[in-house]
This record gives structure tokens, C-alpha cells and sequence, in this order.
């Protein structure tokens, strides 16, 4: 039992904000061009409706620009596929993300692909997907990038160290585990990938130095399944009713935070780990953008 | 102790190119196109003369057509650009590879970026590492494909399997680690990839139900490292003086198969194991690029 760190990602973003908006006003100062994020809503979900605002709420607060970009759940794919076309040509526009999920009679991955990659602020488009597996300049998707960047920030050193990640998803878990095993800087670990399939999962867990769980089951990582001393790190934002919150809806995390964080060394909460670092990685990406 | 079975890459491969030279024969009759690969090869390194040669050899067995493009080692970076450009260009040129390595004077991503990615059959432009990441239809990398067909249509099954994989390379351990660990037929394994900076890289082999071995250090892999009835697949190639070869040289694997395969249920050698699939592989893709 230990008394574990508590990683603020609240704290880290916080910082890494303060840093990007004093790049934004030597830019300004400097008579260069204010980075401009595009988002684009389709339909109402509510879900989506915050995460957007939020983005929109983050741009303001570092000094970008941006715009929201709203469109009706009836929009036709090939209305859609104008819109993103639009955006690409639009030189105000450093970069921007198309809002997932899409209406059922879109095709995601079509939109996905249309998107220019050199404004693909998401790290979506295979060609940055790429790039990244290969160790090149690119942008990064989010989540992996804040994780990456919470990491470093908080002195946990990877390098030689076992890390486990629970989910295989192509946004968190699958990127992830590439960026974590390359030899670069905040990286060069021991990586497993575990998943839906895995046997053993338990036996495999309790050997992580550094344990990510990104499966969007809350409180599926028990204390059996950790490590005395380890680092674990809670990707989960699953929804679920609160009534005690002014949304009506509270988050909860992977991993069960009361039973598990006196065992590890250091841990992320949700909400205030990871999701705010995933918000700061988007604005490290549309400052690229424009760089 | 036991018999393990040898996994020979050389009848899978004889097995695999039946079957392409089948579907040639299909689509000469039905008066379709027939695969042409090419392949630009520039100097005359003893290892690129000889790979190239193969590939050609290999066309020829299964009906394919090929062009062979040979460059002085003192082509600029323009000209061989231009080199790629008319290729791209060429209809009658189904896809195509550049061999490596490049003369020092030329940028070789710059190269590989040039390949229009509908005619990279090596796999290697950052589109089709990002297509392959996401687990979209695209042309993968040779070795790495090689390697999940012999352990397909050689029965071994790593769906829910630890697979251990040393080296991290672009080519074949990083890609590899992405393919094994989809949700896809001959995948859905676990997997770890290790490298130089893994700490307690025994103790982690050791875990492998099928242990991967991709570093180019002949014999790395000593019996310690294995455990009781692995399937170890041996991907190294490093050329050796052998003064009883008609060449000068033999191939060595990163496996001291001797002393290893004793503990395996099964193993590929080398030569004749991981090296004809790599091969095969490349046919497989440029049938891809004509269909």
C-alpha cells in the first residue's frame, strides 16, 4: 500500500496551454498567422455537441481561431464531402476534424479519406496513420499524443519499461502501443497489446510497469490485475447517470480508481487525466498546422 | 525434448505460387491484363543484384511479366525521381519496388514518397503503412505478409496467443506487431514487441507461444530464451563467408536452430523458412495491383 501520485492531466494541460498561447501572441506580435480550427457537427448527438464546444472553448482560451461548422443529421454524403472539400481549399483553415460519429448514411471512412492530410489535425487520414508508424513528422491522433505528453511531463520515463495497453481500438490503443515501442523521445518501451482476445489477460497485466487501459468498460481493471508499484494510466470516459451532476451524467474510468490506486505508484483520474490532455493534443496539432 | 515439425517456407511459397500462376493462366484466358512488375535497381551491391534477380525469377515462374530497370550508382536524385515518375506513369507496369538501400547521395523516403501508393507493392509508402494500420484492404509490406500466411496455411493458429516479437524495424518487426494484434483472419494475437532497450527480454521471450525473431543478429536467440513448445519463426538473414557454397557466403538466422529447435513444436529454418515467403509475398501484391 502507498500513498499513489495523483497525475493531474488537469495541471499538464493547463501548462501546455500556457505555452501555447504564448507562441500564439509572439506569432501575433510577430505579424504571422493566428492558427484557425475548423469543426464540423452533423446532427444533434449530445455527446458530440460537448465535445465540440469544448474544442471551440479550448481555441478561445490559447488564443486560436475557430469555427464550428454545423450541419443538419439529413446532410447527404456528398453534401458533406463539399464541406470537407470547402474546408481543404479554405486557406483561412489550418486545420480542422470532422466530429464522429456520422449519421448512419454516411460513410466515415469515405469523409475520413477527403479530408487534406496536411490539415488533418485528428491524425486520422492513413497517410499521417502512416507516417506516424514510421516514425515520421506528422500529426499525431490525439489521445496517444496526450498520453505521450502526460507521461513525459509527470517524469514517468518509459524507456525499457514493460507497458501494457488494454484495447485495440484505431484511435487510442493501436496507436498507441506504435508510439509508445519506437525509439524516440518519450518512448522506446516494452510494449503489449492486449484485447478482446487475449487469455491470460491478468497474468499478462500484472507484469506492466506502466498498465493503460482503453477498453470503454468502467471499472473493468480490479486490484488483481496490477502490479504492486505500478503506473496506470485510465483512458475510459464511459457516460453514466449522475444525478448528484448539474448535466445529470457523470464519467467514469476503466479502471476501478478506489480498490486499485493504492497499489500503483502513480494514476490518472477520470475525469481530469487523460481526457483534458486528448483536448490539448488537438490545439499541439493545429499549431502545427499553421508552423 | 521433442520432434518439431520444420516449417518450411519453401513448400508454402511452392504452394502459394501454384496457385498465382493458376489465377495468371485464369485471367490470360479470360483476355485480362497480365501482372508486370518492375523493379529499379540502381549500382551494383552483390545482395540488391541477387534480390532483384529473384524477383524476376520469380515473375517468370508464375507468368507475370517484369522489367528489370538498371541505373548507374551515380544517378542524381532527379533523375531517379523522374525514374519513378514514368513508371507511375506507365500503364503497362502494374506496380513496382525501388531496391535498397540507395546510394548515400540520394534521399531514400524522398524516393519511396515519389511511388504512386496504387503501384507500391513493397508496401512501403506512408498511405499503405497507414491503410494496413487501420486494417483498410491495401498492399502489405512483403515479409510481414509472408510470415501471416506461412502461419496460416501451416495450421498455427495465434488467435489469443502471446506473440513475442524481437526487432522493431519498419520493415518487418513494427509491421508485424500491427498485423498479428488485428482483429482479423490469421490474427487476434497478443503481442510484445521487444528491441534493444527492452529490459528482461528473457523473461518476456520466455512468455512466447510464437516467438518472432527480427534483429539480424545470427544466432541471438539461444535455447534459454524459448519456452517448452513454442512455434519460433526465425526472420534473420544475415550473410556469412561460407567457403562450401558455390556464392562464397550462406545465410545465418537469428535462431541457434540447433540448440533451440530441440524445445519447439514447431520452427522455420533458415534458409528455406520466412525468405521464400518474403517472395511470395511481393507476387501476391502485384497480383493485388492488376486485379
Amino acid at each position: 500500500m502507498m500513498e499513489p501520485k495523483i497525475i493531474s492531466g488537469n495541471a499538464t494541460a493547463k501548462e501546455i496551454k500556457a505555452e501555447i498561447a504564448a507562441t500564439v501572441q509572439k506569432r501575433k506580435e510577430a505579424g504571422l498567422k493566428v492558427p484557425h480550427l475548423a469543426a464540423v457537427l452533423v446532427g444533434n448527438d449530445g455527446g458530440s455537441e460537448a465535445y465540440v464546444s469544448y474544442k471551440v472553448k479550448d481555441c478561445a482560451e490559447v488564443g486560436f481561431e475557430s469555427t464550428l461548422v454545423r450541419k443538419e443529421s439529413n446532410i447527404s454524403e456528398s453534401e458533406l464531402l463539399q464541406v470537407v472539400q470547402d474546408l481543404n481549399d479554405n486557406p483561412e483553415i489550418d486545420g480542422f476534424i470532422v466530429q464522429l460519429p456520422l449519421p448512419d448514411h454516411i460513410d466515415e471512412s469515405k469523409v475520413l479519406l477527403a479530408i487534406d492530410p496536411t490539415k488533418d489535425v485528428d491524425g486520422f487520414h492513413p497517410s499521417n496513420v502512416g507516417r506516424m508508424a514510421l516514425g515520421l513528422e506528422t500529426f499525431k491522433p490525439a489521445t496517444p499524443l496526450g498520453i505521450v505528453e502526460l507521461l513525459k511531463r509527470n517524469d514517468i520515463n518509459v524507456s525499457g519499461k514493460h507497458c501494457v495497453i488494454i484495447g485495440r481500438s484505431n484511435i487510442v490503443g493501436s496507436p498507441l502501443s506504435i508510439l509508445l515501442s519506437q525509439n524516440a523521445d518519450g518512448a522506446n518501451a516494452t510494449v503489449t497489446l492486449c484485447h478482446s482476445r487475449t487469455k491470460n489477460l491478468e497474468e499478462i497485466t500484472n507484469q506492466a510497469d506502466v498498465l493503460i487501459a482503453a477498453i470503454g468498460k468502467p471499472g473493468y481493471v480490479t486490484e488483481s490485475m496490477v502490479k504492486e508499484g505500478a503506473v496506470v494510466v485510465d483512458v475510459g470516459t464511459t457516460r453514466v447517470p449522475d444525478a448528484s451532476k448539474k448535466s445529470g451524467f457523470g464519467l467514469k474510468g476503466d479502471v476501478l480508481f478506489d480498490e486499485v490506486s493504492p497499489k500503483c505508484s502513480a494514476i490518472t483520474p477520470v475525469p481530469g487525466g487523460v481526457g483534458p490532455m486528448t483536448r490539448v493534443a488537438l490545439l499541439l496539432n493545429t499549431l502545427r498546422a499553421v508552423s
